[in-house]
């Protein structure tokens, strides 16, 4: 076919050579990322971060190209050619079964993007299937195995899935360009360069040290900074209440719910098809909380028009051990009139900086290995002080989330109020 | 007001510090811009512009804050501090009529976002006008008429309106980053340093005169090479014809389109209050639209179908003598079973780089003054010998859309298709 | 051989994985480079100008390696393979012959660095030479060849040599990154993918016209705003002037000039060799420069002193029918007591932005061709109504300069300065 | 005085507006710095990297503008707007005695670039003194006092010299726009956004830490990266030896050194004034070498030409308890007819990431407090786990050099070669 080109920010063009990646691209399963944003409600506090789970899609393709077309030149012998479509496909639809706010969505009702993944690959009713049965009858199946990471072929599950992905590549660059922030910054070109495939999975040349360690320092600082922002967690907090309340009003109100939000019906009725999940977006999702926000439920109405108007609740960093002083603050927070179940909650986020390989952990990391100069194999923070210093351990905080008018005071309520303060101090609860 | 700061990827961090500012930004008419694409359709060309009128709004306040500090710094004598917030309020409210997919929708439905713009600012009904009249009763009608040109202090009309103003400097810079074009960078630190009040307006020192030449080379190459772009026009006439489709059925099909997409209604039944207007954005008529997929009249169906999932018209440029060859070519096309009302289109696009004023022009143009040395106030085209070479003349093309289909060929109507393709050479209608 | 990588701001890395090419960078003759400033007295306007033709010979060659690349793949029967290795090595060695400041040092001792770079890589004197012979008896002439622009290989003399070559592709970008203007940025991986070898040696995609376009603007903006600068050509003058005193001094003072710039002896005498030139550089000639504060002769300390400590001429625009008013100024200046054939000068500069081929031309120029759709080539500014219009005509000023003391008046001399100052305004002499 | 600018490819424009800052940069002593590369031999490893200690001292200066300028405005109270101009001053010099490769230069000439400092600012017979002296007969005291930290004013001190202090600032900032790394980059603008005046000194917002955690990551990465980089330490190494062996012949050969390099005859003589140390510069040194390269001394000669032809060392890292083990290699280099007190060399460096500020410590660190909500004082490492993760310790490597003949073999020597080679793996002695 006559090459395509995508006009991207990070990237500059993204070359599109091969008919089935041109044909998935055009499906509706995959046109539909475009109406979901790659960081969810991280644009109510980097009001540039509306970028699209489609184009970062594109660019994990993107990267899965370039890998495989240097694999494929340089090293003919460790790499199997017949790998490089499997490749691109997996990266290009390695995100196909998210949906509108999964995380917060996916708490709620109990869906799970990864496995919609699975079956939008393998399923005969999705126009994806249909493409990806034209190579053969078990590439589907393939494809699927190896977003899950059960493809016996390492190579393909790691340049997917590691701790150094075209996936988490992307959307470090990706996110850094629409936050505006600098921090996920990372040397693509180099790392790329360095890449190799071993006979494990993938490693990097010893020359190409920094620029993982950078990678690494820059996946860190994204996740505390951006990912880890107290105010969008504040807006999954909103998120989730709202969507509680929802569901609990539901089966006294079934009606407004079908007039005003039919698509989520299967879902409040926990009997939801693919097709049912394929429906919902992020223009769903926000058109239906604007139209609760005139229902007569004071708590469904009010939570709506916070998430759609941006009225954030305020946080404070606490210690699990905290746990029974958090109690204390909700009855505060109750004796002003708040129902704590819909206007407080916790949020906790924590963050594996870099990890070697170690069996026996809850989720055992795949470690980077740097190939020395005579070839040996060595696992990267053995060679790296400064990422020895940093591995292993869990980066991240816990929070608990109230109404903001707490945090004001001159009014009825000022002695509540005080004595709530006076819980907090810069920032941490104490 | 302790500042507050907003992170944008085009100027680093905008500061806000003034509480009218701040509480203007909370507004519900203002957060609305959160959920309308500053481009349209054009993210189906340029996947990475995604990019809101939220985000562009605030930078069109930022360069204008930018410049009235410089002002009240380095001119005090001929800059009226007292003008410094109107100045402000009127950048940051600029656009605040604006709808989702205005252009089109204006067409088929006779709103216009100016005129809402005005109604927003100076109706008691909505929050920003409350806001407003916290400075004092006559502020919204002082920034309303900042806005469409009718106040009298020049100076501050050119700023947020003129050839070079602070709309315009924030969409170029913000519309290449986000289309990951290069085209529209220009110096706009440059630009605001020798940015100066003249008796008249606004003038630009002769030091800069290169910087504002390039400012409009590159308002000339993001007209001709991102917002004229084929593709994203080439949506504008699918939405075009999709809605007019719509609005043809709605007679016949109240309760379909008042059951699919209630919000419509009032436009459709062409009552429609500012209530109504504010209640659609990008979201909620996407939500429609996919929910229009379902509708039995295959037109809407189908036409809702390739706006959503991006099936696109194809389109030649012609020239105006050549329009009874189009009458022509819309036969071939009906012949095909098309119904040229809605699988057609014409659609034209020019933009004049720029124009000295000329009083007897159909849209006289605020002319650019260089402050040369000795004080002397000259018009731009005439030092400039680039510029004289492109000014005064349009730019642009039009463009006749059509089914991609016409431009296959093995099938039972490819003598009809041959037909037609013989009328077209290099993109251009022979 | 295994891959050799330069660290480059403008390209990332640049790869060289050819023997000859690597042999060829570490020669005496191309490591000189690495002492000879790529914008001579420009740094002198922009401080951070400081870069080398090294690292702009390694950017051109890197820009014909990506581009033989892209033709070896996606144009195998249009280009002849063994001609990548010619094309690599004249892109590198196209400035071997430059010397410090040659443009003015050109002028005063009637060297020819065009001439010198034939001969570096012709003579067997040279290490080049000597590695170019490794390839075959022949391969120096071709590489002067295409240099000189005699190759009958048309493609390659265009790609390293045309109003859209490799070597301009570099500098432009180079030297916008290193003076800090945005001006000379353009699309070099739009134009690289959309260039094409054609019958009659290279032409562009009409894809890719907007960015042919985009660099021709931006050579033209670089040309007026930073090689045109007045206070550069300001040093060019100085270092003109200062030369040409040295020139005359030299047969009164011998053994000063011997003693203090040994390496300028065989220039003063008329009588240099290859080896002699090779052995100057930029910081030869400065220090010979801070050595000749000392001289006994007042003009010579002067001007020495002026140009390495930076005191500029001062400047005005003229036309050619003014030369009679200049001389009328020189007298001015004289009376204060200026020599004016070292402390004023004449410089003008001009520059064609583009032209299509006219035989009849002083110098014709390689016009811009565009392949279309059908295959068709169209020279460019038929199709692109910009490039019409600043298509055959020099944009550039004549500039007469005069010691800056001219524009002072409170002394002794005030009133032959006001009279001198009454002939300039805004700029130009009138 | 009506505002000069510098274009600067780091900070956009650096903006003059005082006349003794002017003065200053226009001093012989300051336009001197012109002809000082900022990263001395760095240009060998990253070509880009030419930029002169004159661009980094006024990008110094302008950082130390903005942070004045920010103080005065926000915090009047904590600011004493007297110290303003001094702290200015003291950015713009602070470099002001550094001289030509001076880090080489010192070990061998027993110079300070430190001590010249102080006595350029404090000397009479310099232009720079006089200037200051405009300001009052104690203002070069004052300033003297500021960059050799014993100034009673704190808060100047630290913006000068500290963890985070203008000159590191901008140095991070150029070093890696120049040699084309991304390490360096941090958020300028974010620090100086939360840079604080405090009673101690200097200290940040707790809204800023992240941006100075990054900083100190940057720093890091540079030092590992670019300041310690193998190739430039080896040419550091180069040039030791070669100044060594010129130090060594000098008293045999007093006529070859005065006539080739008569500038460095004070220091042989051990015997220089502050006049001959600014005679000197990387443009006379290198014509000095380039002269050296026709001594009848083969070392002399050999290493004059290894260090302008960039013909490097070889290195390998070593730790301290091997240095009996260097003695051996010694003896098979020796056997191989080199001289190994020019033939090879130890080269070590270390930097301390961040420490707190510990009294019993070698050189005790300023440390970075960051403030608090409330207000308190925090030291960064207690706050931020990754600088606590860092905090402290000291990294780097030591490296010996040898010459690159040691790795090859296939000659009369390979028996001593392969003995040698036998030492060495993947880049460490064993």
């Amino acid at each position: 076919m006559e090459a395509k080109y995508f006009r991207d920010p990070i990237h500059g063009y993204i070359q599109v050579d091969h008919p089935i990646i041109y044909a998935l691209i055009n499906t509706k399963e995959f046109q539909r990322l475009r109406r979901i944003k790659q960081l969810g409600t991280s644009n109510s506090v980097f009001p540039g971060a509306d970028h699209t789970r489609f184009s970062h899609s594109l660019g994990a393709y993107h990267i899965a190209r370039l890998i495989v077309e240097h694999f494929e030149t340089s090293y003919p012998d460790q790499w199997d050619t017949n790998l490089s479509l499997l490749t691109m496909v997996s990266a290009l639809l390695h995100d196909i079964g998210h949906g509108a706010y999964s995380h917060t969505f996916e708490i709620l009702f109990d869906t799970d993007h990864e496995a919609i993944t699975q079956k939008i690959i393998t399923s005969p009713e999705s126009e994806i299937n249909l493409i990806l049965k034209g190579i053969s009858d078990d590439f589907p199946n393939q494809v699927a195995s190896v977003i899950n990471h059960t493809h016996p072929q390492k190579q393909v599950v790691q340049l997917i899935s590691s701790q150094i992905d075209v996936d988490r590549m992307d959307y470090l660059l990706r996110d850094t360009y629409y936050t505006g922030t600098n921090y996920g910054n990372f040397e693509l070109s180099h790392i790329l360069r360095v890449m190799r495939p071993s006979h494990e999975g993938i490693c990097f040349s010893y020359q190409g040290m920094h620029a993982v360690e950078d990678y690494l320092l820059s996946r860190y600082q994204m996740y505390m900074q951006v990912y880890f922002h107290p105010a969008s967690r504040s807006m999954e907090v909103l998120l989730q209440n709202l969507l509680k309340r929802a569901r609990y009003l539901y089966p006294q109100q079934k009606s407004f719910f079908a007039t005003y939000s039919p698509a989520l019906v299967p879902f409040f009725e926990n009997n939801n098809s693919l097709e049912d999940y394929l429906r919902l977006d992020d223009g769903v999702l926000n058109t239906y909380f604007q139209s609760w926000m005139s229902s007569n439920d004071p708590i469904l109405s009010d939570l709506s028009d916070a998430f759609i108007n941006r009225r954030l609740l305020k946080s404070v960093i606490y210690s699990p051990e905290q746990i029974d002083l958090i109690d204390n603050l909700k009855d505060n927070i109750a004796r002003l009139g708040y129902d704590c179940d819909y206007y407080t909650g916790l949020h906790s986020n924590f963050k594996l900086p870099y990890d070697r390989y170690r069996p026996e952990a809850t989720s055992p990391q795949t470690q980077i290995d740097i190939i020395q100069k005579n070839g040996d194999l060595t696992e990267l923070s053995t060679l790296s002080p400064l990422i020895q210093a940093l591995s292993g351990e869990n980066y991240g905080d816990h929070r608990f989330y109230f109404p903001k008018d707490m945090l004001t005071s001159d009014d009825l309520f000022s002695k509540e109020k005080l004595k709530f303060q006076s819980h907090l101090k810069n920032g941490y609860l104490i």
